[in-house]
């Protein structure tokens, strides 16, 4: 299921990473980030995760509501995410926190991707268990560095990064890059520049990986697969 | 998969069917009225059509946009419904009409499901292809007769019964209980009690069907499944 070995002496080209959008406030982004993750790993893909901020998009270009504040979808959610997390083998637990951004978070990611980009992807890895298995307050900039201090990065030369112009900027031109190629939610990925949204649609991220087409059958034990119907 | 068998001389309780909410003007409602089929009739379930309004529910109830009309959703969902139904083996083609209702097929719907209970359910499916596949503008109570006559309806008798108020406040009342339950966009499922929402999760779904759980390792083929995870 991995790329294709090089022939000697001519090395293979990069494989194409999967895109993945990613704002820590989302749970079903954050079971995204998990699920992606294993999915690559057995497809021999690398996942190159991109910040975007659902307060811009949901709230500024989309005009709607947060989803925890939308009535009816609210509460769905909640009956939601902990069975998907169950079904998904997920650790989960919704935190208490009334309201919860990511600016710091996603300041300190640009920040790292720039300056120690290894550490920039296990930095959001942290901040996702933090907030949604142990309910840390990820607003905070302190609780940012406090996990970033555990991966053994320098806690205050962060606390400073993440104050200054340079990660705010960066970060925005990110959301404006994401906003402009239509990401709108989370988690959203691009698999060879094909756009799909939702922690729904792993099922059909593999399809793609496998047949780089929508008219191939898809696999038997798929239940949308018309092969399988009697 | 199907039910187990009764006891000789002991009927089997009719097997609970999968609630199904719809309504015609969603693309998803369309695709997920073909799927559900498909699927309750492997594990020999039945399914229990249920009107619900959009309007109602997406505008007045969460105050949110039309999706088509919704910023980077409405793109989305023109790129997304066609592969989707190519990938489902689903004939479909987006129609023109700038705006469309249900209300006409949605009355006949309950009216039917009282006088002629096996004609509502196939004169739903009828409208679903009329607008997915032949873009016919179902907003018109004609359409929606001529519709039905095709089935062996009376054409003249709907038309009158659709404008009478019983049918009017039969549709309202079954969209009230349907919000009262919390459903707030289609397809909109209740597989014994449990509620699951969109075209995505039909995974979701069959799981249930075999499991009746959430903590199952699910099978082997979905991607979600820690077991296959090297």
């Amino acid at each position: 299921m991995s790329e294709a070995p090089s022939a000697a002496g001519s090395p293979a080209p990069a494989p194409t990473p999967i895109e993945f959008y990613f704002d820590l406030i989302s749970p079903f982004g954050y079971m995204g980030s998990v699920m992606i993750e294993r999915l690559a790993a057995r497809y021999g893909k690398r996942v190159e995760w991109k910040p975007v901020l659902l307060g811009v998009t949901v709230l500024n270009v989309m005009g709607l509501k947060p989803l925890p504040k939308t009535p009816l979808k609210g509460p769905y959610l909640r009956h939601d995410a902990p069975r998907l997390a169950e079904f998904l083998g997920i650790a989960f637990r919704f935190h208490a926190h009334e309201n919860i951004n990511s600016l710091a978070g996603l300041r300190a990611f640009v920040h790292l991707q720039v300056h120690d980009p290894r550490r920039a992807t296990e930095l959001m890895r942290r901040l996702y268990a933090a907030l949604w298995t142990e309910g840390r307050d990820i607003t905070k900039a302190e609780v940012v560095c406090d996990e970033a201090e555990a991966l053994g990065c320098d806690g205050a030369e962060l606390l400073d990064a993440i104050q200054r112009p340079e990660a705010k900027q960066r970060l925005q031109a990110a959301v404006e890059a994401a906003v402009s190629r239509g990401v709108f939610g989370v988690p959203f990925f691009f698999v060879d520049g094909e756009p799909i949204w939702g922690v729904d649609r792993f099922w059909m991220i593999e399809h793609w990986l496998q047949h780089h087409t929508w008219s191939q059958p898809c696999h038997a034990a798929n239940p949308a697969d018309p092969e399988t119907v009697g």
